[in-house]
């Protein structure tokens, strides 16, 4: 185990925005990693936060790209656009993206160990765009550590 | 980038109680905001925590209330009263109530920016109560910042 | 409310290892433990973070198995075996691992509050394996407070 005594325990903070295409899986794990080793710390904890009730975070598989569209298919599955709902005003895709989100993960934190995130191998970090439409996210970002 | 040395970085932790009245989303978002006001934070971490596998939290839209009516339908399709369990002792709706809890969420971290949490616009906390009977739940709550 | 100052909050990090023998459920909590009262932390926040997409965290009753026996089926029956996937390369137990990890946990923050973690009563710690074969897993544990 690791453990030490850090005297000077430091805090960042940022809002990352971006403009998602319609529904799907887009990656933020770079935009995480270049947050880590901006705030150059070795030993931390990076929590990833989003700021919406119809958008959601995921760690999922970076390899194969048929992951990411059998996930969609099972989200069509598990909270499909036929089904009756009394929240429809904004469209057949509105109430799905809230079951959606609230199936998955509205925030994530990851330990930092030796300066990089404790990622696994296959593990990429999405936003995953629950809406058909254009929208604008945004993602707030914690970081603690020495 | 925010990025600065704390020389008093500070902790605060809180049991919170609550009362449930049956299946239903509790807004706890107001008892989160006064913690951390009350702890005088300007950056930080809070971390909320439900000591419960019955009961869940969720972060969800505050605005629509059919949103909360929608998603209770879906957990219903999701995780039926009417299917066979082999833990069933409490009642038909204590097994269902353990398959929510364990699709939502058991804890939610939220930072803390600029002395506020970085919720969004629409955002509200929920504990989620999956039993019919009114129930006696506790929330752990850690904040770490300055 | 708990709110002092700490002039010397610490950290520690650590990986775990741990070799699965198939789907199932597999306890961690006293690794937990003994990672937490190692490092002699009184108030601070745990960090468990699984390394793998087809494998995941959940926070679950300890008292009665087959609330993890009806758990495994509540999986089956939302992401089954049968259903046609792309990615199955290695198998028809592979895609829907991915998706039962999408619907739990990658990650879950547990407060420390007078030395312990702040679990309920009969809250235990599961790492989830979801493949069918024997696998090599990875949790990396992260621990800050004082």
């Amino acid at each position: 185990m690791r453990c030490r005594t850090f005297w000077a325990m430091r805090q960042a903070t940022r809002i990352i925005r971006l403009e998602t295409g319609g529904r799907g899986f887009y990656d933020c794990t770079a935009a995480l990693v270049d947050f880590v080793r901006g705030a150059r710390m070795g030993e931390g904890l990076l929590t990833v936060f989003c700021r919406h009730t119809s958008a959601s975070l995921l760690v999922q598989e970076n390899a194969d790209p048929s992951v990411l569209s059998d996930l969609q298919a099972a989200f069509d599955r598990l909270a499909p656009e036929s089904a009756q709902y009394a929240h429809d005003t904004e469209g057949p895709d509105d109430m799905p993206a809230h079951i959606r989100a609230a199936l998955t993960q509205t925030q994530l934190s990851i330990p930092v160990i030796g300066g990089a995130l404790a990622l696994g191998n296959w593990q990429g970090v999405y936003l995953v765009e629950h809406r058909r439409r254009l929208h604008r996210r945004e993602i707030a970002l914690h970081l603690i550590g020495e």
